[in-house]
């Protein structure tokens, strides 16, 4: 008998369970006798404990890199809210697919075949027809979400079927070797559901979480926070599930993402939240199940305004400020290899008693 | 007949060049082209194009990372200004040092072992005797400097010899396949020396440019401070030249990373400068040859306090601020994978013609 999706995702749901405080504790002591002075390693040392939490072990060793790249469309671009054409979310999903001379030409495909990652790009819901290309996993339920301003941007059924899509990847790329996830997406007009998803979850004004996506003017600028605010006040004062809310204000790759999330923490794996995106799925994620907090770990400080807000909510303290605001994992990317030096370090340096060095 | 140290000096500083400002133009053409919204990868795409020029190429390859670390003592070192004894210099290098069971026990050892990057340990001047082993370079020409707050630190050939080692260690890392090189160090009571060179460079009052190394106390750090004092009024007003300010107030490892410098910058490597004491080593290979200045590349913000003073001065605007303050290149060998990654898009990415995507 075919598990129906609603039990799966309950099932989804009770997997993710709190990190091994036994764990941090013992890496808490051995990082104490490491070969180097207490806390010389600043911010490393305290992300190691992190990871020695979400792997259970003094010595973790996260292994490898995946980027799980959602892509879909969404209705509100119809409203002018993007400085690009829908039409580019499609170009940019063949821009992620390798040919026979190489890798995918998007800034991600470089930096994934740079350091060794695993790049899973995902049609989620892109509007226009998608070659079949092995590389490509497909997931859409359909082409392209309704106008998020003038009604529900998916049916609830719609959302879970791609979180549930989200949530397989991940155990593929798990399975495929990968210790930390990079849920990542790729959609024109998704900083407009993500803005309106951040205003609805962390209850903040919608010019303080609406900004400038991939570069829009100030006119259009305008034009987007009232159409976010035209979102947000469609429905009633009752409150709805995170499912529900997620489904209403949502993109068929912020969905996927969420259940990237949800998995990665199940399977005790490290999930980096990369960018604004990527932070309303993370806040989705939390609301339906608060102990997935424990399996987040951060990126940077993406130049889009409202990612502030969304990393103080998730208690994470960004690592750089470098001022990417492309998306496709990207700064999730860079974060990763932050991460893994800090689990290299915990796990491969010797103790004084180890190297027989003199402690202080 | 066997060249003169200071004709193969001579040499070197001449071989460093501008770098190639028609391939940065190039670079800045082509990044116009790459699939993303213009500026969407922030201070990647700055690093990208000084890549471009580093390496003479609008598509930068800098293939591989050498850490090249330089260990010395430090006749100071006596004078109480460390929170470790000298001894721990040796232990250190020899911690360093991979076994039959796998790398060396030190952080850099397991970062390196991470992002397969080449280790390069070198004994510069530690007091004590050091196993004859395979991985490490000797280059002493005596176990630890002079007390530089009662003397010249070391004569100016003594500087030289150092400056040179390092020099051919990175020529040799250069032919083994980096692109880009991290010189690094360790030496108890070497902060102390970073100290005097940077006040003596940059005219600024020692307390300014005098911080807690390792993590000296307060009456350690008043102490500290007075050491760099007297060793900066040891001598008259008449100026030294910077060979002689190095030999006056630095130590063996510095010596040997301006000769890194300034060869990695003759043989158009990028050269990331990392910590503090790097940092001294860097104002001085730049009184050398100004021209070096385009071939650093920036690393952190260190904990140690002086150091954006130094950075100021070198024009280097540090990557992130991740509180790092043990040396070792540490900070550096995480600098590398944004700048390879940085390289990697400028190199790698398609642009809007080749990948069919609409531009905006």
């Amino acid at each position: 008998m075919k598990e129906d999706a609603f039990d799966r995702f309950d099932r989804l749901i009770a997997a993710v369970q709190p990190t091994d405080q036994a764990a941090v504790q013992r890496a808490v002591e051995r990082q104490a006798t490491l070969t180097k002075p207490p806390g010389s390693l600043g911010r490393l040392e305290q992300l190691s404990l992190r990871l020695a939490g979400i792997f259970g072990s003094e010595r973790p060793d996260p292994r490898g890199v995946a980027v799980i790249l959602a892509a879909a469309d969404h209705g509100v671009a119809a409203q002018g809210v993007s400085a690009y054409p829908a039409e580019v979310t499609a170009a940019m999903v063949r821009n992620l697919l390798p040919t026979e001379s190489g890798p995918g030409g998007a800034a991600i495909c470089a930096m994934a075949e740079q350091f060794g990652a695993r790049l899973y790009p995902m049609d989620a819901g892109v509007r226009a027809e998608l070659p079949l290309h092995p590389a490509l996993v497909r997931a859409a339920v359909r082409r392209g979400t309704d106008d998020l301003s003038l009604g529900p941007a998916m049916a609830v059924g719609e959302a879970l079927a791609l979180l549930l899509a989200g949530a397989e990847l991940a155990q593929r790329a798990g399975a495929e070797g990968a210790g930390l996830l990079v849920p990542a997406e790729l959609g024109i007009g998704n900083t407009t559901s993500a803005s309106a998803l951040t205003a609805r979850c962390l209850h903040l004004p919608v010019r303080q979480v609406t900004g400038r996506g991939t570069g829009i003017d100030d006119l259009t600028l305008l034009r987007k926070r009232e159409v976010v605010q035209r979102a947000l006040d469609r429905r009633g004062p009752e409150p709805l599930s995170p499912l529900e809310t997620l489904a209403d204000l949502g993109g068929f790759e912020i969905a996927a993402m969420v259940g990237v999330i949800l998995q990665g923490a199940a399977l005790r794996l490290g999930v980096i939240v990369d960018g604004f995106v990527e932070g309303a799925a993370a806040l989705i994620a939390r609301e339906l199940r608060p102990e997935v907090s424990g399996y987040l770990l951060p990126a940077g400080l993406c130049a889009e305004i409202g990612h502030r807000a969304q990393l103080d909510a998730l208690g994470l303290e960004p690592l750089f400020e470098l001022g990417l605001r492309l998306g496709e994992g990207t700064g999730g990317l860079l974060a990763a290899q932050i991460h893994l030096a800090a689990a290299a370090t915990l796990r491969g340096m010797r103790t004084f008693a180890e190297a027989a060095v003199p402690e202080a």
